[in-house]
């Protein structure tokens, strides 16, 4: 389609039109799956966030033995019509992409075909119907379908906060960790196998259960000595508890303001409306495009218009 | 009160003045009932209050079967007074307004009427008194007569930084949300029925009280695996636990400082005024008139003034 | 020391001087027990704050049935030595104020009372002796004796920041209560008496433990509905304790920065100064006074000087 | 590496270059071990990190009683090959530094013979070999190793925001602790060793797990009065955990606009070199020398450089 171009004088859009009928046919099928700019590209989304929930509740439903047993033809019924579903969802997908292994190998490629190949594997292989459960990680696609990203706010500043406070909060948890284990060892020789601290691995479990404010209560320091490390291997916990908390709202307020500074009105609400844009080239499925933008910016593929 | 008015030639209200006096009758029950400005009005506000907390206690001390069998016939008269008070109030409430059906579908008017029903219920159906407990969301009353708003602070920055943090705050939830669908099929997965995983659900809730630290214990990990997973589960709701906060501290950081920026001093006073101002509308029960409005800023109709 | 002013020409304050020997040595007792200037003063208070955490532990080790099985003579006897101490102490303070029933109603009046009293009512009446553990409240005045507040930063911004917020952070409790109430309530018509909710007051127990995200799991939820009703909870908890960690931060941040605005440093030095003036009036212990001040600011008696 | 100097006709450090080989051979382990400019010191921290993660694991694997059983031999011979490699680390650290017993009485020294020398000690006598646990200390050594602390971001915001905060974040837990003391004693006045609370010690212990919102569930109030008191204890542990939160943001947002008025980029750029020099002197093993740098700022002896 790019070699079009070389006649093109004032026109830039003629091109399309001549595609032949099949070309036209995967871009559609392209547009209704990967965008949500179109009636039949939202209603798309629509149902394929009823099918994902669907299936999760049935996944639920049927790891429910007494439910189960009661309605087990209707689950598995239910099951095997979104699992083909799925399975027709995940061709199409491949066919309408123009690299397909790049869609295969990409990260909800991959949850797909993880949540779709169990039932059929089931049909030979008894116990491995389990691993449907896997089914829950096509959730995170209700991120991308619901666009949940553009209520956090204009400009993303919680992003960009915890962005600038990940590394921070990372050494701050590694540290967290640290602790753990040398609280965790010191405990296993105080309390010893008999009070549940069998090993140091549990020990330093049960450590981080306690520093993270969590206590389960399925093991407890049972000696008065033990009592008095988790004392302040708790106040410890409460008083640092403070730190990632201070980092995030710091930094937060650091990015609003600094925002406000960098950009005008008129960008921000451009940033916005770059966020809401949900074209994605047939050709690479990058994202992110501007409005109006006639190419992908990643691989310079046309891309598509109503 | 109104008559005062009457010899008024600029006044152009003349019609309410010539109400009969069973329509004033019914103004001043409406004034004492809804509006506290006037001494009966408060002392019918703090009988109310009373009244609603004792039917709270009541309501716990029967729920108590060593108390409830000692003092049965006692806690019973009680509860038919508390119940006839309560009708009383619910018909004087639906006479003193001229939309008697606005009240009755009213959030407040549900409330009222489900917390009175029940006992008359439970003469003729056996078991229904239990829901003599949803009582318990009279309580929400006691906010708007304690009037605990104005307590927020002037100019409402509390209320402006949840609203403005609410959106986020609500994908924040959503995020922990599947991330618990997720990290709980893989602990069903993981740890099976035998550790008290019996069901996704479960296992899903299960993780919903470790992400949020609270850790009941009723169920917990047993197997390494599952110990190691929960690990990871801890450690991040340790570090998420510091979003949400970031959130509103810096919008309340900002809320605050805006509010400086918008409104001069004496705005602010006005604006705290308007929220002490306690006039409902006899017509459409519309609230935070200014003070000194002559008519209902809602639907024109006149206010009382003493 | 007030000798040395006698011979002042312009001072006015010559019947301090006069006063008799007694009163000398009662105003001494009063600047050693109540001031902390004097090298006499601040031994005192290193003494009475041994003596007091002496008593907490001994009270504890007293609470230890297999301890105190073996060291019981020990016990008594230490009790008796720290008892005879608290009660020098107790009339030392009376007869050294001015006015003793303003220290003997006081609120450290009362607490000095009701620790060194149960001894000597032990002798007559058994089992009254546990009343002793009261003792534990004598360690608030730890905080008198160390001074913490001057820890807590020049110009008291934390203390400004927890005034600012006070009402706030209590508006926001009695919502959390009545939030409580009105869950727990749901929950003891939900889960009911055999899962452990045995009656409302339990159940708004429960609710708390599971608001403030503590989970002990002596009670948790048992039927789905109830663990789908705690799941809410949890979440609702885990979200609203973003509100007063955001309110006190953005006040304290405020307090800080209004600080900067009103006071010079000079002013600050001064009012740090403040905090650390620990002269008390001998005749209404009132404190807070300025170095170099000659009469107490509340009742305008003479204040001593080295 | 110093011979390259030996011609510079200005140079007054000719003395340096005079020392013998075996200075020299001295120097160069300095080099390796202490800093991580080199290749060679940058592959023996690599090496040194490997090992410490191996003998932790190692300790961990040991503690399960199951694995210990099948592989001891296998544990029992990597044991003896870790502890004679720290063995000779420990040794070569000795000889390479020009005041050994500085090392040995630092704070790592005294780490490092800590956790080589149980397993010598356990060839005669039995029983000790548990402190090899001790080597979880070790893994303080991977901040230094990682150089974590410059992660978490130029000129130290967060360091200088807990240094501000860490007097106030002190009282603060001390109050708590006083708190925890003193309902910790009305809880067992009011619950007993019949419902677990056996003793003071224990009530405070139970206080703290229920303050610090970490809820273990193995002792929990069983009376009414009891679960009532807990009720204010959780609620109180709810409200005072913003109190720290609040502190660390406020004064992390104050220690970032201050750093940006004190410093120019250029300066900050500086502090962040600064903090990734490794050098470590010879002599005193002083750190945080300035790039390029000759002379240890804190004893004056010569730095190596390549």
């Amino acid at each position: 389609m790019f070699f079009l171009k070389k006649n093109d004088l004032f026109s830039t859009f003629d091109i399309v039109s001549h595609q032949n009928s099949k070309a036209n046919w995967k871009d559609k099928l392209h547009e209704i799956i990967y965008e949500a700019d179109t009636p039949a590209g939202k209603l798309f989304d629509v149902i394929l966030l009823i099918a994902i929930l669907a299936s999760i509740i049935l996944v639920m439903l049927e790891s429910i033995s007494s439910f189960d047993v009661k309605y087990h033809t209707f689950l598995d019924i239910s099951e095997w019509v979104i699992t083909i579903l799925f399975s027709l969802e995940y061709i199409a997908r491949i066919i309408s992409v123009r690299k397909p292994l790049k869609y295969i190998f990409s990260f909800y490629g991959i949850i797909d075909f993880l949540s779709t190949i169990p039932k059929y594997i089931s049909l030979f292989l008894a116990g491995t119907h389990a691993l449907v459960a896997l089914r829950a990680l096509r959730l995170l696609r209700v991120f991308r379908i619901l666009k949940l990203a553009r209520y956090l706010g204009a400009s993303n500043q919680l992003a960009n906060a915890i962005k600038a406070s990940r590394a921070k909060i990372a050494v701050f948890l590694f540290a967290v960790l640290i602790a753990a284990v040398i609280f965790g060892t010191i405990m296993y020789l105080v309390e010893g196998e008999e009070n549940g601290f069998t090993n140091i691995p549990k020990s330093v479990y049960w450590c981080i259960v306690t520093l993270t404010t969590v206590g389960f209560g399925d093991i407890a320091p049972a000696t008065p000595l033990g009592q008095f490390i988790a004392t302040i291997i708790m106040i410890l916990g409460y008083g640092i508890i403070a730190v990632p908390t201070g980092i995030v709202s710091a930094e937060y307020t650091k990015a609003d303001s600094e925002n406000k500074n960098k950009f005008t009105d008129e960008e921000l609400e451009h940033q916005k409306n770059l966020q809401l844009n949900t074209q994605c080239c047939v050709n690479c499925l990058a994202e992110k495009h501007q409005d109006g933008a006639e190419f992908c910016h990643k691989c310079g593929c046309r891309l598509h218009h109503d």
